[in-house]
């Protein structure tokens, strides 16, 4: 009888809020009178609740959050972890807790607009192929800065990355033994340096990462309406 | 005394709906109950009542704009010429309008949230300049596809483009007396073939392409905020 494999989900939240132009991180602002990060757990737990989920967050918010989800009654189970010096430091905080074989999400704490149909994408593929990034073609135009230069680039060629980024236990564990390397732009970088070979799969087009005021307002509007 | 230069602007329409799912093209969709089109050409002429607008439509739908002009009691004055097979050509058919010097900008007629900062910016720099491509930083990891392989690249050298493309008439003229190439992807790329040096400006976050449901959906919300 083959064994049901565990999944877990590491979700990374490191925001500060400088770039919201807010005092709060733009983790814990409020989207439909909960916090963001809030719905991104949800979210995980809904697709199987049986996941194991482990946040990462900056060690002086630990507080804060906690007295979050007193105030909205969040009981969702979940365990909270130190962020580290970088993203890849606070994911190698978050990996350290994973104690079994399974498939591992990575996702950003300011992403709470992922479908369901993009994760079963991601597991399906990561199941079979070891990994799965979500992406979507780039719709608009690109340019290159090349020194004084500005180049038109071939956007057909590009995709622009989306999370939870996939893998299968044993691999994103193997990548994360790599020293760091500011290369390291995301998770599929590490493994990709690692000598993994990076599968693509269809993300959807309202999983935005919360990152200014205007993406709030838009979330606001893609949780309003039916459709996701 | 210097005289005032003429602003002119070529607004390109050219979907035919089949992206979004929809039967009517996109930007005859409506957005706060008028198509996305009209609110395209308001921002024009608000920006500079003086501008010449050139709409660039498909011909077999001339007719249906004339009857949604009527609709809505669209008074805004704005000349209407045939699209072309490409974007290129629908450019160029919008280009033998412009009879004087002057600054010439090229909007996508489905981006109906550019901000008047961002009409300055590229004002500004085009007339000093030649030319000005409103951009935004890439917020998103991109992976590049080579043959079999998904590589990682650098986003910090990359900016997604938007409109309005403004040039001065003289320069964009020039660039598109060049023959059709299907390098050709936006109006930046034609003048940079032509070997004119492409400038970027700050766009806004709010500029976006409507091109899905999805879209319309953000669109919406960006139009009922104060976000612009």
């Amino acid at each position: 009888m083959e064994e049901r494999m565990k999944n877990f989900v590491i979700i990374v939240a490191g925001g500060s809020g400088s770039r919201m132009g807010t005092e709060i991180p733009k983790q814990f602002l409020e989207l439909h009178r909960k916090p963001v990060l809030m719905h991104t757990i949800q979210i995980f737990h809904d697709f199987d609740p049986e996941s194991k989920i482990i946040l990462v967050l900056p060690k002086d918010q630990h507080q804060f959050w906690k007295e979050l989800c007193l105030k909205h009654s969040f009981s969702l189970s979940h365990q909270v972890v130190f962020g580290g010096k970088t993203r890849f430091h606070s994911v190698q905080n978050g990996l350290s807790q994973i104690e079994n074989k399974g498939i591992v999400f990575i996702h950003d704490g300011v992403r709470p607009l992922v479908s369901k149909e993009t994760l079963e994408r991601c597991l399906e593929t990561a199941k079979k192929s070891g990994n799965a990034i979500p992406v979507l073609p780039v719709n608009e135009s690109l340019l290159r800065q090349e020194g004084n230069l500005n180049i038109s680039v071939d956007r057909s060629q590009y995709f622009s990355v989306q999370t939870p980024q996939t893998f299968r236990s044993e691999q994103i564990l193997d990548a994360f033994k790599q020293e760091f390397d500011t290369s390291f732009t995301d998770d599929a970088s590490v493994a990709e340096k690692a000598g993994f070979s990076i599968q693509m799969v269809e993300g959807n087009r309202e999983n935005i990462k919360i990152t200014t005021p205007t993406d709030l307002i838009i979330a606001q509007a893609l949780l309003q309406s039916n459709s996701l």
